[in-house]
């Protein structure tokens, strides 16, 4: 075993250096988008037409987001809108969900920001209901340890303004934040990290859901987690597990792109 | 942020309102009862032949329901019967479930009801053997929040007119009401309101059992959760959410109307 | 409302009459059989190879059964086997199951049983682990009320002959027993009652644990639950109920007749 | 019943004879290791592209495992890597998870193992995180009575040497190890042992959570339990479960050989 001598930081570092050696699907914005809608929809976060996802479009104050009416299933890279920051379409036709007007506000404190997932799946939704901070406790979640804020009183149904700032204050410098009585948001750099957050923050809401109803969920040794946090937060682990999740959706719905 | 100064009834008033710039199918009663017995279907609603959906016919005192011996998964808008208010079929083919004769009792009593939808839905059946009420603690469920009634006595299979009497009183001035020991019952001015309510009981039962396995159900701030009750039971409201099933359930059962 | 003066139990002989008018498929015991199988496969009754389901064949003391090795979900009418009371094939060929000698013992001692169901599905084998008895507290789950036996004790890996004459005497006059650490079984005077009794037991464990997982199950009047175990275990309802599951079965394997 | 007097011991030694009527597919390990993949995808084992397999080669120090990137539902027999010991493909190209070189120790130190299974399927992960041990307490699970280790403590992310050190060392002679907040780890001398002890882990880890949410589990008679143990641990016995499961895999994924 002739490794056996190497520093695990090394072999941290090989590791994540390899990883380049994989290959990453040629996506637009829009395919990414419509494919982060389907990979949501096939894990569970469906509930009815709630739930909004929006990036930045090029140009400056303009969002690329769902029309209103159609749910995760049917969004396809050509029925995404463009819209400014009032959620009004770029080309005046269809509408926005009404209730995502507070994702600008997001974007707005929140310069490195540049997509935003916000849903209420069964998971998230039913821990929201106990009004508790999620809590990590396995090694696949550690991408959200310590980062996962908590917003404890909910404001009511998020169309005004005001649910914009405290959703925004809330979330702070973290990458998640758990909505009591509500749901979930996660934000991204790009669209394959909220991607990968969002399916995670579900995850580890079912996880803890079948943890506390069978006992007594024990704490991570705190700087192990934040080392696997951060092993696992990579650009390129994004990339990797956002094209292994795509490629799965094109199997699933092959006309969305 | 040029709307931050509007006030949120008006943000509020201007999403409804623009929300009729989305196109509604053009359905039949027979169609949309069929539609949603399948959307029902694919939704949990599926206990074996248990199970009624009724509608009002045209012609007064008389109903829209399933023929007896079928399940959800199998009506189709050719195969649905227009019983009398005895449940016997206008044309004197085939036969209604015996067991839907209490749905009589809550049209005579409740004019404005023009379509019961009941079943026992895993989640629902389960909840219904604690004797407890539904607990409304998640926005998405708010369309419940104080409109589901709580029948804590069981009269037994509703085969016969005293649990009409008995079911039809416990629901009251209500949409819904939960079953002690059986299921729920739900109803709607419009098919589209009922099938909506059916798929949002069943999911407020199951965000509650996987809540208070977990912990304690914190409870919904009372006025805001009455404006969300509000804001998500607007006819067209209910109208956008039960296209978006209806595309569902058509892509999944593409011979049921 | 002109029937309110009908007597009740007036209406339930109504009903069950005009049940006659619903037509049945016509199969063969095989057929049947085959059918069970991919029926309960598709109902979670798939823990790996366990489980077996046997009928009497029509010469005295032959049964019917599947062939060993094969999963619920490859049985067909052709390849099942007909063996004697020792399990061996009539035809010589292949092999049953090792693990359902204990039928037989049942079979003996129950002359009026016709079919035995015994499987391992995932909610029953997790209550088994509890060793407490099935709890039937919900309408839909009656025909097991004070019709389902418990064997507290595990004999072990039935494949002796001392298994078979404790799980026999266990049953007793009842008609299903929860077999602690292990599983279920069901008999029925046909192939259908057995069938929708062994749905029905999985479903009946599945509520309970979903219903103990959140709180205090409440017992149901005693009376009722009698009146609805008989209401729902008439032959005519039996029949109906598995022509149903036959058509749903012929659906997702049509080829298995 | 003429067979009462055979002894106990007889009838299983008849029984496992007799199983050598059934027939096998005639498989190479590289076909063995994707169907693996695929059976263990379709039953849970899918924590995005977590979970590593390994088996030995022909050649010793190498050892047949999955590219990186892919999840185990892509895995097919031609695109499975043939690495030394240091993870390197003997051809060069593409790569291996970095996160098993822990297979490597494991290999090092248990001469007898030849194929290792490391996954977070999601009872397991849940499990995992409440740091109890697998309690064994349903026939069907005891392949792995007092046959799974426990690793109390989460070693971080396993990309270093320690780690493998760790994990080998808590395996100790068992078969199986459940490592806290983290998941499982489990071994054969063939590939079908490994991925029937895979299946039965995240079953075990399943049937435990859901019995512990419900109430208190009870033990097993220590003396049955081992000779159920026994009894389902024969290499036919894992060759008959894994041909089924091989089948059933084909049928999902007929392109994976």
């Amino acid at each position: 075993m002739k490794t056996a001598s190497l520093a695990k930081e090394q072999l941290m570092q090989q590791a994540q250096n390899s990883m380049n050696l994989t290959q990453d699907l040629e996506l637009s914005d829009n395919q990414k988008l419509a494919l982060t809608c389907r990979i949501l929809f096939d894990k569970g976060h469906d509930a009815g037409l709630a739930g909004q996802i929006t990036c930045r479009a090029d140009t400056p104050q303009t969002f690329i987001t769902q029309r209103f009416g159609l749910g995760f299933d049917e969004i396809t890279a050509e029925n995404l809108l463009t819209v400014d920051q009032d959620l009004k379409p770029l080309d005046g036709q269809c509408m926005a969900n009404p209730a995502n007007r507070f994702h600008t506000w997001i974007y707005n404190e929140h310069p490195d920001v540049n997509c935003i997932i916000h849903t209420h799946p069964t998971h998230v939704a039913a821990l929201s209901m106990l009004r508790v901070p999620l809590t990590i406790a396995q090694m696949d979640t550690c991408a959200l340890f310590q980062d996962c804020a908590f917003l404890n009183e909910w404001p009511g149904v998020p169309v005004g303004n005001e649910e914009g700032m405290i959703i925004s204050k809330a979330l702070g410098s973290k990458r998640a934040v758990l909505l009591a009585h509500h749901g979930q948001l996660v934000v991204g750099k790009t669209i394959e990290e909220a991607c990968n957050l969002a399916i995670l923050i579900e995850r580890a809401a079912r996880l803890q859901l079948l943890a506390m109803s069978a006992g007594q969920i024990q704490p991570l040794p705190m700087e192990l987690a934040a080392e696997a946090h951060d092993w696992v937060s990579t650009p390129k682990r994004n990339q990797v597990n956002f094209s292994y999740y795509a490629r799965q959706a094109l199997k699933n719905h092959p006309n969305c792109i």
